[in-house]
């Protein structure tokens, strides 16, 4: 019911974790002896455990619409703006926190058939607000 | 468990989605010699399928709290920004996208007495960010 | 499965209440002969029963970063706004429907051995909007 997934990313950017969190639905539904979700259908929710990187459900088709909201969100939540005391850990460090808290740090999506029940345009992403390299860590639950 | 629901839409604007849902999970309570929802407790998690419109809970009382909440987020969140480049679907698609991306794609409410246990002054919204009419899939998932 | 909480809130700001939450669930955890959370596992979904305070998980270690938060949300959302016509109620309210919602009304949070299973830099705060003291309901749902 719980699965831990580690997510590499590249740096700033929307990052699909689409098929990935899909991957961990049928694998525990493959398990479901022990623990049964009926008719593959119940409720998956992603929660990241960070405060500078958070969760979104994006169009999943036109990478300009993912790169505008990227470019909106960064102007928005502008670095190095003289309103920031927090600021010892780089200049992407303030603005990711405000861009986590308003945005998602956890997201619950129905299942339907063994799979997030996503609408055709939607694709599920883990939003990284750092710009350096490393991996982030999502908390899976599976529920009916 | 899972139920669709078709919500029309009229163009912009909070549409007040409380009694549907409400009555959906009477709906679903009515079948519980199938599944029980034990004491007519549980969660009931709404997610809306599309990445331009989203979900909100607001002051159900006065609708000009809604409505300056809504003038508020259209200065926000302004159409023909020069900074868009995703401009084809019309001018106020990139402003849907940004919009749903800072507001709720999925909220989960507690469940008491078979009614979302909502406080006095809330009430669950869809809350369309397209100007045209037309109408937004729903989908419910009720817990134990 | 169902717990109601009340927090007594000072004023405007982030009220961390990520003990009193693990406190509910492990009294819950505790009576777990009529209702079993198998190996301490499960889902937590904290709902906020009003419009003018959200929840949000952030930064539990440098209150700096937790107060440029605020300031920087209250320099985005702020009082006295021409644009606001819902005025009646004071200075802060509107500001406060706002914040409301562009921040979380619900979060969900996987369990993980008998707690919440937050990352190393993250708490569970109530973000009081209004500048009064006073007190505010959380609805706490406990699943499988």
């Amino acid at each position: 019911m719980i699965k831990l997934i580690k997510i590499p990313v590249s740096g700033q950017g929307l990052h699909d974790v689409t098929q990935t969190v899909n991957d961990a639905i049928a694998e525990q539904l493959a398990k479901s002896s022990t623990y049964a979700i009926s008719n593959n259908e119940g409720l998956c929710t992603v929660f990241v455990q960070h405060t500078s990187a958070s969760l979104i459900i994006q169009e999943n088709a036109d990478p300009s619409a993912r790169q505008d909201l990227e470019n909106w969100l960064n102007r928005l939540v502008c670095e190095n703006d003289p309103l920031y005391t927090h600021i010892y850990e780089g200049a992407d460090d303030m603005p990711a926190h405000i861009k986590s808290a308003i945005t998602a740090t956890s997201i619950a999506i129905p299942i339907i058939n063994g799979k997030m029940a996503l609408g055709t345009w939607q694709g599920l992403y883990l939003w990284e607000h750092r710009k350096q390299k490393g991996q982030r860590n999502l908390v899976l639950h599976l529920g009916v």
